[in-house]
């Protein structure tokens, strides 16, 4: 196998309480890559799709920065090079994981080249220095659900320890991007250094609930943790009509909402799929009438993560 | 159905990560509380065995206020009174639920008494009077498991909303509890009101692993995730000999250790009984040779919580 072609899907963090440990995948948006092996050695980018501005060198580029960790973890080096075309369907700055989807793609697709010398839960760490090299920060809350699928919780950072969590099946999600820009460093910014003890014993209240509720496909326990206390009190004062549009997901039925990563994308959670494109189709309107862009996904929680398409 | 015996278990509250939420009920110890219908309406305490000192006024026995919350939840109140005689079998300060244990037990065998016109968990509200009476605050983290037994969330005080967590039958539970006095007023005195958000965020990451190792029965997640970087590195410092004890328990095996509820009794769980045993004996040659009394208990997970035994 000399070329594959990679998908690596969009992925929610936080999830309302899971502040930087908790994620999910969404099927149909997330980004393309095809990998050719190469005689010449080295990592080169030949083409991005879909997105403008983003650094073609190697040693910048979210997907090379992340292949190059795996490389480097290989105690064989292998004598070929690899060539990348990115088409990038997540918008950068979206909140939807857009650097973790290239990163994840990347590093899944050479380790499929290379004979799958790696584990995909061994690729995590490889992918996370793609997001140190798009944010400064190795975040694990992206490319964990991006490369495993479902919904992951990153444990520990250090030593990294990422689990799989059990999650009813009948689960969907709406997305809404609207299209405004929430700078990564301003969301990051307006946050506080320290938080009070009774707020964090409500977030790690509702971050137990959380994984309970999904443990056991209990979808009312699932609603009732959903809730953060922590970042989005904060963060949605950046992000345009987030009341009316959270207001109108629970009106209409959905189990929580909340601010997808950083934002200004919103999740809203249902445990039908009518449910949630009733929300979506809400979700549209709000920013319509307000004369603002979005671009608004319905689908169930993406089981599988990477994988490869042709 | 005149009188009843009921006993209620000695419970771990935080268990490690889970500061203020997490709990479990333990076998074997706990209290036991002789209930007796009167034609006399009101509420009497007629005696407490195995515990000097505790105020025997029915405004203020921690037992008869809980009793009190529930008889004024009735919407028709019943024309007898209550009389009550309890046997302390948990040691009030020891960090082992003490105040819970009669509390739970005084509403629990008063429930059945007028024939169960609340469900267990409804209890929980009235148990936790008995909590406000003793240490001013209302805390539902030991009156949860005593009352319900296994392993308990509270997810949410406001509205309170109590989880029962999923967990593996073999899970055993050695405590120890050295005959010292710490001051539960200490205890929460040391605690800073903020905490770093980076803390918050470890133990909320331990938090999801706790709760989806118990659930997925993952003995070596459960281990990983008995880590709290909130209370114990404070708190440990009033428990004399605290870190010989935890780092005995890791050596022989334990799955984690840490300070039961806020001390100065110590917990560590392991996944056979003959470990938790060997484990308790350590614990006890640690403190006899350091010339401190310590009491050691080895228990399964109590299931069954109140129970009426007479």
């Amino acid at each position: 196998m000399n070329s594959i072609k990679v998908f690596a899907p969009a992925t929610v963090a936080n999830v309302a309480c899971g502040f930087d440990v908790m994620g999910f995948a969404v099927e149909g948006i997330g980004d393309e890559i095809i990998v050719k092996k190469t005689n010449a050695p080295g990592l080169r980018v030949t083409a991005i799709h879909g997105c403008e501005g983003l650094p073609t060198e190697p040693e910048k580029n979210v997907a090379t920065v992340a292949v190059q960790a795996l490389l480097n973890a290989l105690t064989e080096k292998p004598d070929q090079g690899f060539e990348f075309e990115i088409t990038k369907k997540v918008s950068g700055g979206s909140g939807l994981g857009s650097s973790a989807s290239s990163s994840s793609a990347a590093v899944y697709a050479v380790n499929k080249l290379l004979g799958d010398p790696f584990s995909d839960k061994e690729l995590v760490r490889f992918a996370m220095e793609g997001e140190r090299a798009a944010s400064g920060l190795p975040h694990a809350d992206n490319v964990a659900p991006s490369l495993l699928g479902g919904f992951t919780l990153v444990r520990s950072y250090d030593p990294l320890d990422v689990i799989e969590l059990d999650y009813p099946k009948e689960l969907y999600v709406s997305v809404v991007h609207p299209q405004i820009e929430v700078k990564t460093s301003d969301s990051k910014r307006i946050l506080r250094r320290q938080i009070e003890l009774k707020d964090a014993i409500k977030q790690w209240g509702n971050v137990g609930g959380l994984v309970a509720g999904l443990a056991k496909g209990d979808y009312e326990l699932i609603g009732r943790s959903l809730v953060d206390v922590v970042a989005e009190p904060t963060r949605s004062m950046l992000i345009p009509l987030f009341s009316e549009v959270k207001n109108s997901a629970m009106e209409l039925g959905a189990l929580g909402c909340s601010i997808s990563g950083s934002g200004p994308s919103i999740f809203a959670l249902s445990k039908d799929l009518s449910t949630a494109e009733i929300v979506s189709q809400k979700f549209k309107e709000i920013y319509s009438s307000n004369d603002i862009d979005a671009n608004v996904y319905v689908s169930p929680i993406n089981a599988k993560g990477a994988e490869v398409i042709e």
